[in-house]
Formats: C-alpha cells, sequence, structure tokens
C-alpha cells in the first residue's frame, strides 16, 4: 500500500497570517501523497459581527442557523479554502480546494435534535474514498474545509477533527494513512503548563493507563477517543504535534499507534 | 472525440432561486459530459453594501480592490458555488466545485495597467485540460466560478463568459465542444424588442453580413467576437439562448458554426 499524509490544522494557525504562509510552505514540500483538512478560525466571527448576525450557544456549542451555515459556508469554503489553494499552487502544490458536497467526498446528515437543535450542524455518515484517490491519483493534492452536505442539497457546517479522522478512516482502504493532528501544544503533555513534557509514544495499553492515572482527563478525552477510534478503524498512526513537526521529525511529538 | 457540452449560466438565473431550481434540474439531466460555468449574481453587490463597502467604478466596469476581491471569492466560490454543488450533487449530478485556483485549472494574470487599474481582475491565459478531463473521466461534473489566479497565490475576479469560452478552447482539443451561452433571451435578435426574432443558425458569412447591415451592433459584438474566436480555435459549436435551451431544442435559439 503507498502512504497517504492526512494533515489537519486548526484556527491557531488560520487566524496568523504568517504562521499560515510558513505552514503552507511546509506542507508543500512533504513529500508522497497528502490531503489538508484546516478549520475555520475566527474570520467567520468576524464577518457574523460586521453584518450584525448574533453567534447563538446552546451548552457552549454554537447552533448553525441559516445565516451562520451561509457565512461560514462563504469564509471557510471560499475565503479560507481558495486562498491556501492559491498560496499552495504559488509553491508547486497542485491543490484542489473541496468541500464535503464537491464530488460527495464527504457524506453527513443534520444532527439529530434530542433536546437541542444544533440547526445546519453536520454529523459525518463516511466518504467517497474512489473520488478522493481519483485526484490524488491524478496528481493533485486535496485540501478539505469543514463544510459537508446530506446529499439532499443541505451544507452543513462539521467539526475538522472528525472530517480529518473520518477521511484518515475511509482512505485507510486504499492507502498506509497516516493522521496528524497539528495544534497549539508539541504533543500530549503529562504537564499542561509544561509544553516539554510531551509523552512521545501512546499505544492502546498505555493510553489506559494514562486514562486511569488521571493525565489523559478533560478535554483532551474525546480528542484521543477520537484518534484510537481511528487507529482501530485502519489508520496506521496518528501523530499530535505543533505545526512544524509536518516538517521537523527531530522534535518532541506524540505518535499513538494501537 | 467524445462530446462535451459546456454551459455558461448567468446573473439572471442566479439572482432567482425558482429559476435556478429549474435550471439546475435541467442541468443534472443533461446527457454526456458537461461542464458548468456560472456567473456572480447580485449577491456580491449586495454584502459588499452591507458590510459598507462602496463599488468603485471606472469607465462603467468596477474596479476590484481587495476588499473586492475578498467578497467574490467569498460568494462565488463558496456560497454560490457550493450551493450549485450541493443542489445538483441532490439531482443525481455528481458536481465538483471550482475556482481557477483548483487544481491549476485556469491560469490568469492580474490585468495590466494601462490607463486604469482595474485591481485584482484577472485576464486568462489558459486552462489545465488534462486535470479538468481528470475530473470528467472520473465521472465527476466540473462547476466553475468565475475566480482565477496567477500562480503567484493571488485570487482573481474574471470574467465568467470568458472563463466560459477559454475552457471550452482548451477542452476542444480533447473532445468535441459545444458551447452554450444561456441568458435572458432567445437566443441572436434581429430586432432586440422582438424576442421571436432570432437568427437560428449564423457562419462566419452571415456574420460579416450581419454587421455590415448593423442588425449585430453594440453590446452584442464583443459577445459574437468572443464565440467567433471559440470557432476559430476549435469550438465545434456554439448556442446562445435562454436557460431552458438546454432540455428543450424545439424552441428558437442561435447556432454559431465557422
Amino acid at each position: 500500500m503507498e502512504k497517504l499524509t492526512i494533515v489537519k490544522v486548526g484556527g491557531n494557525v488560520i487566524n496568523n497570517a504568517e504562521a499560515l504562509e510558513s505552514f503552507l510552505t511546509d506542507f508543500a514540500a512533504l513529500e508522497g501523497n497528502k490531503i489538508l483538512v484546516h478549520g475555520g478560525g475566527k474570520r467567520a466571527t468576524q464577518l457574523a459581527g460586521d453584518l450584525g448576525i448574533e453567534a447563538k450557544m446552546v451548552n457552549g456549542r454554537r447552533v448553525t442557523d441559516e445565516a451562520t451555515i451561509e457565512i461560514v459556508t462563504m469564509v471557510y469554503a471560499g475565503l479560507l479554502n481558495k486562498n491556501i489553494v492559491a498560496t499552495l499552487q504559488s509553491k508547486n502544490c497542485n491543490a484542489l480546494g473541496l468541500s464535503g458536497a464537491d464530488g460527495n467526498s464527504i457524506q453527513a446528515h443534520k444532527r439529530v435534535v434530542v433536546d437541542v437543535d444544533y440547526g445546519f450542524a453536520g454529523d459525518v455518515d463516511g466518504i467517497n474514498a474512489e473520488n478522493i484517490a481519483t485526484f490524488i491519483n491524478g496528481g493533485m493534492t486535496p485540501v478539505f474545509c469543514a463544510i459537508t452536505h446530506d446529499g439532499k442539497g443541505q451544507l452543513l457546517n462539521t467539526n475538522a477533527d472528525t472530517i480529518a479522522s473520518t477521511i484518515a478512516v475511509g482512505m485507510s482502504k486504499l492507502y498506509d494513512v497516516s493522521l496528524v493532528y497539528t495544534f497549539e501544544k508539541n504533543g500530549v503533555l503529562t504537564s499542561v503548563e509544561d509544553d516539554d513534557s510531551v509523552i512521545t509514544d501512546i499505544n492502546s495499553e498505555k493510553y489506559a493507563q494514562l486514562k486511569a492515572d488521571g493525565i489523559i482527563a478533560d478535554g483532551m478525552l474525546p480528542k484521543m477517543e477520537n484518534c484510537f477510534n481511528a487507529l482501530q478503524q485502519g489508520v496506521s498512526e496518528v501523530i499530535i504535534g505543533n505545526p512544524t513537526v509536518i516538517k521537523n521529525k527531530e522534535q518532541l511529538f506524540t505518535t499513538l499507534t494501537l
């Protein structure tokens, strides 16, 4: 199986023009088959503010009403995605910007209303691995924003971390997949305040121990569950580190394996 | 050579939700290889107005300043393109939304400043026919918005009619191309006020005569020059008609051939 690297980059990089430029230089230089998944950043919130649209929050989560799905479609699939693609093109990376609707790449459904109606928020069902492989075999690098669709004409706002792991799982049928989550820390830390306290290797057994010891807790738990789910469904490894990890492997980062 | 139909749809349809839905139903049902090129419509102007950004016009043409290229990228490549793609997907058309930056599909350069600086307005240089053919051979239907790039990381605002003819010329090396311009009239008319006065067939000789007689004049002249240029560069036929022409050939429309 050929190798495929899937990199997720988040708002912390997207929000900083210099950091984004530097990250895209590194990503363009990354060898082999690759896919980029990018988050949203603060620009959508800014645009909503400029237009006088108030963010609706329920239980700390944003509700994607009709005005909001329009704004995130404009900002994520339009402004951010196309500027990232144009920048990568200038760095000799033949990038192809995609939402989940394009080539029916990512299928999702509107989140089922239990207690709260989150509006046009999408929960991912699966991907079209053959179409995505068509792009890669054609020498292109797919660049996904976090917008999906329900197959009935409705665009949906979706979590970028989930998109990255769903693509990783789906593509692991065709490729030996390495999934790289970049974020503001150097990796999974034993002490949140100490960015040098990176746990370099975590397997299922060690993860169970770290959970039992309370070292991995709170907000890190759902992220780790998501990663181990991906590993159990065929992804070869998950790497967690700061954005420079895609270029420089001589630094601290965390590798998750089964 | 296999047949390829390239359809351009403009703002008059984009601005009307019902007309757009109806047009996309017809486009989805169109058999064989196909590409859609869509214009912008009034939504970008509305958004600019809502954000208090004034349209700068010089000689009746809009100047694309930094704020404006952001807005058209959001509206054309984001909101409009992705909603058109999602709607086509719901109608069993495997649409793939593209700007010229995606897959380096359309190369352009910033319009050269002679007397007027039109800002981030793009003049098209060429297309990447092989990449576009990769999408078509993969069973997908490319849907282009009128945003291109300069290969140096800059997105550019480009005329959708020109994009349609440039794609048609570029793809005519690989396909037998029919280029369909839809607009608010039934075709090229002998009398602008009479929508039934359609000239059904125009070849180069007849075109020269119609020009000499002053029947084709003013705003129609550059459009026709654009069409005959496309024919001279390998496009098999250009059809000009109202948006229903892609479904119903039992009505009046104009066919241009060399």
